[in-house]
């Protein structure tokens, strides 16, 4: 018999392979291909769309918007604001992935305005890009965090206090820091660090669970949980970050109660 | 021995391998490795290609314009205005994807926009998209379709008759409406919903066809049966869309005349 | 025991996979995720940024920056120009990859501007971008090249004469023209030659060695080793394009001395 899921991570993964939700995404070019494919790997319906003119009408169709500034220039960060305002307005969930934040004062700046105008119902960044948008002085290593995740766990405390936003630091523990206790998930495998994205896949299934689990903080804890299990499951197959990526998508598709139960390790 | 093949499909398969026909692509972001790469294993030779610049020299050495609306924008639009007017003039095969069509104003205006402008030598899309196209009411779930490619055979017959473009109508069952009898294709595989850009990658495959197959109509079917027959072909050694997606590109580099005869399930 | 190592290339990886050096690019649609999962296999730190705003301060945490003309138009060539000359200020290494150089005046005139006011350390293409770059007349297949690598010798030769820099032309041998003797490299398979981007990726790696060896002819020589290398063993367990370019990841991460001393084919 499987162990009880705390998450109550397997429900809310059959809501989205039987609701099958549109997420929409403002993304990167790096992970377009790959972060569309993990959602259509879990069951939901991702759609990627960028222009100002059409913001609005996308949004009226999605169940969460997902905003993510990897490659970020000016006419994207627009739509970011104009998508995000009109999220708001809907009560959309918003997923925001600072991707990068403290590797330049750009990529800082825009991003706490972002962050300022659309009080993202969950940010999920690593441990560099989660103290960045603290006020923190880190130094970063580009897109790859130089610090370990447990050390952004007060900057991610603090950023909750003040925006009221679930702050989801990833990295060998992933820390979710909501109104209730903290969250602590400690599945995954390093390999994944050799795989371009997957941290923007973590913060697009944030989006795919947000939309249709209620508690923000819950829906972060089940997709970062569903990460690190899909993760090492596929590590367990892989020779390499090549075939992890491809078993990656095979695992999500295939996930079972089973495997979520017996494999999900939480806190201490 | 194998069965009459139909659609000549083979020896368009082999003339594509043997000319390697330039096919230019103004696509979309999510697919551009994606459908490079089939073009590739098919033995095409692709570009990817958008700078407004050089859209005439770049139409200047192709065989065929492959338009995809995915993530479009303003430039990107004026550029497959432009590349659609200097294809048109030199009498190249111009196929277009309507992508998303009916999931937002700004998507249905320019497609129809650029429908009326170039009359597109092929349009192929989900059964959503060709119906709104057409100018049939829709709901849309963004980028997938919510409708059965069936219940579009007659926005398909409408848009043929008033562009005289050939309709590719792709699902289940793909439909290719032109000059002559409806060509019904039933080859292909569900897994193939859950890998992103699939879609996308049929109509690139509809412009190497065409670079090499002078009848339209007969170019888009051999398209969709050899996206049908491999991806079928790499549905039955796959354990999710993972490994589907590499399959298949091995698949399209191996077909032989026997996968073709031996598969393809024409009408009724 | 191994054999003499002559480029030392082993010391170049395991300086890389210790020091994860921040590679810098700018870079076009097609290839942006699978040329910065290929430097992660390798060990580096990718980097893709091409917002003008940030240009300076990207790189100036770079060890490396990589320019890649694929997908060009003004916004990004106009970043380019920042970020070579901010490198080129630091004394970074910059790495020019001139795809399609030829193939559209508007390519030619770029990358020449490009080139005549950065002076790369390395230009990495294939013949006919390289003969396109010297002036001389090429006939192109838009990206892929239409002549052999060995017929290039010549304008890579007046090309390094007349720049300085180190010009690397890549194909079945690719030929490295420095301050020295000719070097030349007999490995790779023309599997390859069926994956999009592994001449972007080529030139990716290029910035990689470039960060940690100091003579910018021996670490082209280096990249390109590893690049045919690794193909070639990748291509020994592919069946076809698509499992081509997941083993060649995963060979990257595990890649070994001994397969570098044992399958290194120089001259003559």
């Amino acid at each position: 018999m499987p162990a009880f899921d705390s998450l109550n991570t397997w429900a809310a993964v059959q809501a989205i392979r039987q609701r099958g939700p549109v997420i929409h995404n403002i993304t990167n070019f790096v992970v377009m291909n790959t972060t569309a494919n993990a959602l259509l790997a879990l069951g939901a319906s991702p759609v990627m769309a960028h222009a100002e003119e059409e913001m609005a009408d996308m949004v009226a169709i999605a169940s969460a918007l997902v905003i993510n500034i990897g490659t970020l220039n000016q006419p994207w960060v627009k739509s970011m604001f104009k998508a995000a305002e009109h999220a708001a307005n809907r009560g959309l969930p918003i997923v925001l992935d600072p991707v990068g934040a403290g590797a330049t004062p750009y990529r800082t700046n825009t991003v706490r305005a972002l962050v300022a105008a659309t009080r993202p119902t969950i940010i999920r960044g690593n441990a560099s890009e989660i103290m960045a948008l603290c006020g923190d002085q880190v130094t970063t290593k580009g897109v790859d965090s130089s610090e370990a995740s447990q050390d952004a766990v007060g900057a991610a405390q603090a950023l909750h206090k003040s925006l009221g936003s679930v702050i989801c630091v990833s990295g060998e523990t992933d820390y979710i820091v909501g109104g209730g206790e903290l969250v602590r998930i400690r599945n995954g495998h390093p390999l994944m660090t050799r795989v371009t994205g997957l941290g923007c896949t973590a913060t697009a299934l944030c989006g795919a669970f947000a939309a249709v689990t209620s508690d923000p903080a819950r829906a972060a804890a089940q997709a970062m949980a569903v990460m690190g299990i899909a993760g090492e499951m596929a590590a367990a197959k892989a020779e390499g970050p090549g075939t992890l990526q491809m078993h990656f998508l095979d695992v999500l598709f295939r996930l079972t109660e089973d495997d979520i139960t017996r494999r999900l390790r939480l806190g201490p």
